[in-house]
């Protein structure tokens, strides 16, 4: 298959580039360095070294392996950009990775969420259009989140629900609460592309993932450039990573508020099958098919006791700090998300264990000297402190 | 009150602001024209001939009625704009027309889409930063569309709907299935809106408006000065307004596909008293309401029999033709939306009869001459016709 990969700089894009492209495929990557961009602007960093932009990543894995990944280093809220990208590469799927992956920085300011819903939205207009008018038949993978739907107080289903209400009956998009302007942005995708397949008959799936952890895959093992970024700062990490992290460190796992704030969670090897499950499997022309991307729920509370056991076999000794919620959200709540479609499909499982966070422990002492602590505790609060009931004019 | 119009040269926002002004409101409107820009592009124009610019409305306005109503002409997208606004008017509440309002202008290219889903969403996440920063008790009132929910098998709720699923229930947002890149626009608003109210306390109702009708309120008759604009055209005009004006110049009523398609409908008095009941009943901080905006069902079959009834008593010869459906919609189907809630406040109706179509015929043919047929017919289809499945290198 010809597969173009936006957002191939990431640290689930580049991963996907190789895994693709050992596996026979033909990947063409696409990225602008947003996230290299802010990195940068904060002081900030991956905490694994990685190549110093996606043509040096191609030419590592070329050098290494033989196979040859394409790279266009752009913005695909530039139109020019993606027309000729769709013109040259002609996808069978677009696994699109390519869009500002951050909650708190979508709360930072008027200027980042307006940034975020400008990016997200625009960038994934172009690619509907492209497809529509370029590549009618291709087939959208789209990156979504389960925090499109927040958390319902009934179970949530895969995309779909059938509602019986007044002795009728649909079969109707879940309800969305998404939990910051950046989710917010993803559910505006996943209105737009799912108006795109009714009414240009494009194909899409839409993949709402959990949060995803882990930093090796069997690629990014094979040779040091191939390593993928590991981001654990307020902005980029997310929890079980800054978990394992802390744990390595010897600072508290910082849990927010009560910490019964419930999610789905994946290892980054599910992430893999799962997108090249979706690949292999396309839906129907007209068909906009949404699968949730996890493989079990957590409570952070519940994360950071298994960081704490795992911390206790390998030698660490694990403190658990409650710190103030930085996000408005519940923290204790009813939480059953469905998974079931890409296990029909074949998804075997990477299951959290003790001595998976222990791998990563390995791994993240190797890079401890590069480690920023101050870059790990939130600075941005979704509910402002500051609020002016009478401005000075 | 201190009323803040945004879109207040509009075919609404303008008979809005004398509406208020009339009745004792300090009214302060913001428009940038962009109807009017459109318009003169495509070569168009209001039926009714306006006055040529906001200040000229409001110079009228106060020297024949004595009431003030404030200007800024501008753009709401920016910023800079949005903040000294709100500074300097300090509104108790934000009555938001301010958006680009056309299905098929979002439908006409990318540039359309693009521009379409970035005006309305970003200047919107502006108006919520400023409401956050500067006026965190005013009240919201945005105009929605009934054209977010689609046309779903169930009835159609007021924005929430109980959900039992599994055992358990949960108010839910209603599931929406719009039917245009601008109806997914005013999706994204809604999305951002209750997000913002339920993070920041903010106050909003969303008025889901059916499809408007009528020419007269009780300010524009004061004076010809004080006319509202009158759109028939393809991209700005609705169905029962070009109904009539089709009636008036004996071109036959040209409805879409096979006319089976049903909505909402009000008459133009009755937006007025709902934005009023809205504002004067405002939510708790923290609410995000929405309230069905419309009085009566219509298939467009339906509207076109009481137009041909309504021409048959005044003296026209009124012919209906099928006309190939420009969009992509269901064109038989279920639909029964709710709409009790600004009833339950006060709202009395202005049902739709022959003698108020009567009446829009008397105004129309006063300005037969303005009319330009070739602008009638739809030319934006919702699916391209021209589909390159191998794009030429």
């Amino acid at each position: 298959m010809r597969i173009l990969i936006l957002g191939g700089d990431g640290y689930l894009g580049w991963p996907t580039a190789m895994y693709f492209s050992a596996r026979g495929h033909e990947v063409h990557t696409v990225d602008n360095y947003l996230r290299r961009r802010v990195h940068q602007e904060a002081g900030t960093d991956s905490l694994t070294p990685i190549a110093e932009n996606l043509p040096a990543r191609a030419q590592a894995w070329r050098h290494v392996t033989g196979y040859h990944i394409g790279v266009t280093e752009g913005d695909i809220t530039d139109w020019a950009l993606v027309e000729s990208l769709f013109r040259e590469t002609q996808p069978d799927a677009i696994i699109h990775y390519g869009e500002m992956p951050s909650a708190p920085y979508s709360q930072m300011s008027r200027d980042h969420a307006v940034f975020t819903q400008y990016n997200n939205v625009v960038g994934t207009l172009n690619v509907l259009f492209a497809m529509r008018d370029l590549s009618p038949d291709a087939h959208l993978v789209k990156l979504g989140t389960m925090g499109e739907y927040g958390t319902p107080n009934i179970d949530i289903e895969e995309g779909f629900i059938n509602i019986r209400h007044g002795g009728r009956e649909d079969r109707l998009p879940f309800p969305k609460m998404p939990g910051s302007l950046y989710h917010c942005s993803k559910v505006h995708d996943s209105t737009n592309i799912h108006f795109a397949c009714r009414v240009w008959d494009l194909r899409a799936t839409d993949l709402n993932q959990g949060v995803v952890y882990g930093i090796e895959t069997e690629e990014t093992n094979i040779d040091p450039r191939f390593a993928t970024r590991f981001d654990y700062d307020e902005v980029f990490g997310t929890a079980l990573n800054r978990f394992c992290l802390q744990a390595v460190i010897g600072h508290p796992l910082t849990t927010y508020g009560k910490g019964g704030q419930t999610r789905g969670y994946l290892n980054i090897l599910d992430t893999l099958q799962c997108v090249e499950l979706a690949a292999l499997n396309p839906p129907e022309s007209g068909d906009y098919r949404v699968f949730n991307q996890f493989t079990q729920q957590f409570a952070v509370n519940e994360l950071a006791e298994v960081v704490q056991r795992a911390g206790a076999e390998y030698g660490f000794d694990v403190k658990v700090e409650h710190i103030e919620n930085p996000r408005i959200e519940k923290e204790e709540h009813y939480y059953n998300a469905k998974h079931s479609a890409l296990l029909d499909l074949g998804l075997k499982p990477h299951y959290l264990s003790e001595t998976l966070v222990e791998s990563m422990f390995s791994v993240i002492e190797r890079y401890k000297d590069r480690v920023r602590t101050s870059a790990i505790l939130p600075r941005t609060k979704w509910r402002p402190e500051r609020r002016v009931s009478e401005p000075a004019v």
